[in-house]
């Protein structure tokens, strides 16, 4: 079987998701054709890749999820869904052209190029895009062999959340804060954040939603933790960041009035020593880095936290670039070393690549709920 | 007269703005008692200080100035308004203190230390606060003597403006841009920045709220001007943005959706270029500095330019800091030698200090009209 592969390639389904002119998005499974890999090449059987709030975006775009329609025969369906006019201009580069979707994942090694034979049968964890695939065709320097005892599913998730729980805390010291507020903090994110930060004795504030929320991550060692449902919010939120001075937030969220709630918080315990009025607030740079956009609605700014506040987009690939190779190698083996305890992911549910498809699913993933995370092993039937 | 001062100090009227703890504010005109200077100080008989944006901050705080009410006599009024109660946390440091208030000025020396006498009689620049007074002491270091021919009100806003525009253009640079993007355009500052940047041949996209503004600039050579009120605005303002490459832009506006709009025209004229569908948008950094509240409603942003894009606040005084003592005196200069051309200013009206305290006056320059300037002269009875 391998070595017919070798010789003549293997075919597996793959999910595509394509922006029509017609307003249409449309996520369906294609039948791959992979050549053999070439000398440095490995293919991959994908058997486990997460749904990752990063995948959301580029898999179901804007699409009204209310419009949803299930074409085509039940073990090939076809899912279609309406695309609001006004979102269409955003799109403009990717219509009419059908898109991998699947920025990480693992599996097992099921054919090797010449220069690369001991890696055959190896698991191996993965990143670049179409993982929503039976099988992946890719540069063995873009694998990394899984540890003795880790299950696919155990390396699906070693890039996206570990790297990016790890620029957070690299991002706040390389711009000279102490301490740092996140959102969404009950996320897989969040419970990586939270067990780094604990390790590295980084104080961090973690904002939840709910009162279980602010439990499970209590119960995971977290010393701040402040649900931002409550009613005096607003004062715990500026204890919380009284007493660990941080002065750089992550956020998940976006859209509403968190970001600026943030910012209030670190103005307001900034000011509290006694001294003489600041017409333009306190001096003290506090910066807040949106890297996710669970709430797409507008984010709303008061600016009544002085002159000296800032805020952008954050982005692993741009932070990556940045330390360079051997930076980003020094990274990826501290994950692998860690991959079972600081940098652990817990999943609601395994689905296949047609459950991907069924509306029923679709929507329970779509909800990005904080804590719910689903896996997709394209492996299953 | 002036070597009787020189022993026993002069005594003016000061402005002095007050937040008190029963939610008021009050402006008053308060007798000061200037001793002699010492060595290297002198005393500056005040002749003209601007009204700037900057000051008015300071000078009426949130006060609601539909409760205004006149108390005292003619000669000394007290002019009192209520403060909103939502708006007395960001005040607390300033309750029951007396502030004087006035950034910068320009005016004759009326007495000098001993060892700066040649400046006597000269007409001097000032910066440092508290210029609304009849009478200023200070350090002759902080002063800057006008050039022959140039009158006080030639002189009095020698600082903020004419430093902001330099500040604005070498920020651009320092941080990588080509051209840049500048609202409240017919301002005075606008004014003077499209002077400099067409001086300097840098790109500049003005943007006003008016034709008769537009028509202002563009008699004053302006390349770019894009008037947001009208009805094409959205797709003018790409096509200025895109001609000219700018990526950074600073906005006295604030509020609303026009700091939204400029960071969504810049990612729509960098994503023109054909190419692959980039899920994150540009890569290309999007800077847009506040460094004013024309509008103090909420900033709202849609967050509709992919993640490279960054907002602040920004202030002149941490830039100065940063270029420190030698590259600020290269820009205070350049100013003095282009005091009556790039750095020119214009005034609407001139008052005297208590037509400051007069709620016709108050209203008028209280509504930051762009293009409508005020300046006062202590000196007028």
């Amino acid at each position: 079987m391998t070595s017919q592969m070798q010789r003549e390639g293997i075919t597996g389904l793959e999910l595509r998701s394509t922006v029509t002119s017609d307003r249409r998005l449309i996520l369906s499974l294609e039948p791959v054709r992979l050549r053999p890999p070439a000398a440095h090449e490995v293919v991959v059987a994908v058997q486990a890749a997460p749904l990752n709030p990063s995948d959301l975006g580029l898999l179901l775009g804007p699409a009204d999820l209310a419009t949803i329609a299930v074409e085509g025969p039940a073990e090939r369906p076809r899912l279609t869904a309406a695309i609001p006019e006004h979102a269409m201009a955003s799109l403009s580069a990717r219509i009419d052209q059908p898109m991998s979707v699947g920025n990480e994942g693992a599996g097992t090694v099921v054919a090797a190029g010449s220069a690369v034979g001991h890696l055959l049968g190896r698991k191996v964890a993965m990143f670049g895009g179409a993982m929503y695939a039976q099988f992946r065709k890719l540069p063995a320097a873009d694998c990394v062999v899984l540890p003795d005892g880790a299950s696919a599913a155990d390396g699906a998730s070693m890039f996206v959340n570990p790297l990016t729980a790890l620029a957070m805390v690299e991002t706040m010291r390389d711009e000279g804060h102490r301490a740092l507020v996140h959102t969404a903090a009950a996320s897989n994110l969040g419970q990586m954040l939270n067990r780094l930060c604990l390790a590295e004795g980084v104080p961090l504030v973690n904002i939840v939603r709910s009162d279980l929320q602010a439990e499970r991550l209590r119960s995971a060692g977290a010393g701040h933790v402040v649900d931002s449902s409550s009613a005096d919010f607003a004062q715990r939120l500026e204890d919380a960041i009284a007493s660990t001075g941080a002065t750089i937030a992550f956020d998940a969220v976006g859209g509403g009035g968190l970001v600026d709630a943030i910012l209030h918080a670190m103005e307001r315990s900034l000011s509290r020593p006694a001294g003489a009025f600041s017409r333009y607030g306190s001096t003290t740079l506090k910066q807040v880095y949106l890297y996710g956009s669970l709430d797409p609605g507008p984010t709303i700014l008061n600016r009544t936290y002085g002159m000296a506040w800032r805020i952008g987009g954050f982005l692993l690939t741009p932070f990556l670039d940045r330390i360079g190779p051997a930076g980003v190698a020094r990274l990826r083996d501290r994950v692998a070393a860690e991959l079972k305890t600081t940098f652990a992911s817990n999943y609601t549910a395994t689905i296949s690549l047609r459950e991907m498809l069924d509306p029923r699913h679709l929507s329970a993933f779509a909800r990005r709920a904080t804590g719910e995370k689903y896996l997709v092993d394209p492996s299953l039937p």
